[in-house]
């Protein structure tokens, strides 16, 4: 027989909370490979139907994806003091009422997690609080709100003033119908809140946090720190200082060789500053319905799985030897006529197309360098060995792999 | 009365052992803040002293940093059975002989958790194991070899060929007077042999995973990548092909715009892509004793704390609202003579130094743009108000901070 269902009470279901209940339905069977035990929904609770009391009742674990702070603040309360761990993604609840939704949580001796509250799908909250837990962090900052790395990405390649850059976030779904909380930097300040209490064990607030918007930014600003080699960011820092710390909220420049400064669209990207551990980066989407979902579940399998982590063996997939690849070419070759024609036919006839050629010197020196689009590996080495054969390559052939995809 | 010490025994005092040792001591009171209980050293096992049964008796967890698989092998299937928890950091052990150390510990209901044998300081086991744990992952990849990523980096800088890049990396204490099994690719497969195995929940040991390694680079190969934008990692790759799996390290190009590009020198860093995260990037040091130690403290913790998350507020910290900055100023000036001698006049008598200045325009459109170096953030603004009221200056002056520090 196997072990009772865990029923999970989820409250809210607008675009997380429905992505939530798909992808759970989804990785049931993946949970409770990891688990040992099978995740169903209790029943959910929207504005329009369902009863938080008896969804309570039903309920083994509460999910929390309703957003803002009230009613979400009461319920969560309940739940928690009914004796019920809680997931929740709503990073103004833990802003504004943090101490006292940990307070409670302890006292009732269940947990209360909150990946999704804070950079979308990267592990930030998990890194902090369990990998880096006892360590002495000097600094977590990063870029943690998406609107505005993307309008900020935006007017720096397209040259847009704010207006228009905006309205092509919203265009794109990256910013929503009023985007005030995003451009003026209080979404971010939330969230730094939230990271900065982890990081440093101390009560911080939203109220406490300072906080910058884009709006001001113009094309000209973007233009100068070209010349500079800057780029510019919506930072989001909290850091030790003089004896105490620093969280803030502000549009800064970075030199193009920092680790955040080619993260470019709607990204997330933090970093985490250490004697312990020197630097650490993680950068991801900031946010989407199922990455948001997908953070979620991850703190619903912690639950479940309690302190003991799963190895089993769950699959038995056979390993791939031959897959596909793209490469860089390098030739030495005679500098006739009709040279790369023969070694393009050669190509052509093992069905691979060329993505890019460089043709160098000449006479005994010529050189041909190529990027081959992908192919298999095994169709590349035959046509490989067929070309050293060619009178025309006067040496080895020399191939590398590539990643074709060019990101931009 | 406080609750009995946690005694743990440590296997091994190398490099890393003593550099987890002495962590281990100096955050002695924050794993007790953090867990509820003081861990306190039972006792070290080297090779010239020590009884591992002694040990293991007085230990109620296992720290192995011996390295290698004999004997560290036999020590911890001994705690494992003996019903101890295990760390350890030791890649061949896991990557050799995984599934029979995970069903030993499954069958003694005991973590064996090992979070620093891969990527160092970067807490990709962790997450991939508990963050991600139910997600279909496809494609785990990166860089997880920083003695070759440094040769790497150094060889594209400078121009040197391989054999003096390596000498640099011994210099410097990044590669060992044997470099084999870093430069082969061999140290990097035991790495995506762990990875490849919690990603896809199927065994994989290192004689099945395929490698190459950077000997045969030549700074011909490097000098045309630039040409095609190209960088030269080596990659360990992890990944869903035709209903199986692919692992493999081999030499990769990748163009300027991949996450992965912009890794230097003794880093490590490692991507992860499913579609229900899109893709998440980890980056940072991927060795050195501290780092090391610190992930295999971090587990310690893990494990200690059990399924409960602390969330005490164990400090009280004051919110410093002065802190210093660098900045970009933007003004515009009439284009007369002295203007940029009266501005840094008023910059200078508020000890605020220039760092890099641009000087644009004639007449009516001049603009003088500027950054400055780090300075006190009320400093800046009194001399930002000043220089507002000069005559020559135009319009309101603008600022935007910058982060100064220029990553090489």
């Amino acid at each position: 027989m196997s072990p009772d269902p865990v029923r999970i009470g989820l409250l809210g279901r607008g675009t997380v909370g429905g992505a939530f209940a798909d992808l759970l339905a989804e990785r049931a069977g993946a949970v409770e490979a990891a688990t040992g035990r099978r995740p169903e929904l209790a029943g959910t609770l929207t504005s329009a139907a369902g009863d938080f009391g008896e969804i309570l009742e039903r309920s083994d674990l509460v999910v929390e994806l309703i957003g803002g702070t009230d009613p979400a603040r009461g319920y969560v309360l309940e739940a928690l003091r009914a004796g019920r761990p809680v997931v929740t993604a709503n990073k103004q609840l833990l802003a504004q009422h943090g101490e006292e939704l940990f307070g409670v949580a302890r006292e009732a001796g269940v947990q209360l997690r909150f990946e999704a509250a804070v950079a979308g799908v990267i592990p930030i909250v998990r890194t902090i609080q369990e990998g880096f837990g006892v360590t002495e962090i000097d600094k977590v900052f990063g870029i943690v709100n998406g609107t505005t790395n993307f309008i900020l990405s935006e007017m720096a390649s397209t040259g847009a003033a704010y207006g228009d850059a905006l309205a092509r976030a919203q265009e794109l779904g990256y910013a929503e119908a009023d985007p005030s909380e995003d451009v003026n930097g209080a979404d971010a300040a939330a969230k730094m809140a939230i990271l900065a209490r982890l990081a440093f064990h101390t009560p911080v607030s939203l109220d406490q946090v300072p906080y910058e918007g884009i709006e001001q930014v113009t094309p000209d600003d973007l233009a100068y720190a070209k010349e500079l080699d800057l780029s510019l960011k919506l930072l989001g820092v909290a850091e030790r200082r003089e004896g105490g710390i620093s969280v803030r909220v502000f549009p800064c420049f970075l030199y193009s060789g920092h680790p955040l400064a080619p993260v470019g669209g709607p990204f997330n990207a933090v970093m985490v500053e250490a004697p312990a551990i020197t630097e650490v980066t993680m950068s991801g989407p900031g946010a989407g319905g199922i990455e948001t979902a997908s953070a979620v579940l991850g703190d619903v399998v912690s639950i479940l799985a309690g302190d003991t982590p799963v190895h089993e063996a769950r699959e038995q997939l056979p390993l791939i030897a031959d897959v596909t690849s793209s490469f860089y070419l390098h030739l030495e070759v005679a500098d006739e006529p009709g040279v790369l024609a023969r070694i393009a036919q050669v190509l052509g006839e093992n069905e691979i197309s060329v993505k890019s050629v460089v043709q160098r010197g000449i006479g005994e020196d010529a050189r041909l360098v190529m990027v081959v689009h992908e192919c298999l590996e095994s169709r590349f080495a035959a046509a490989v060995e067929e070309i050293g054969r060619l009178g025309d390559v006067r040496s080895a052939p020399r191939f590398i792999r590539v990643i074709e995809e060019e990101f931009v």
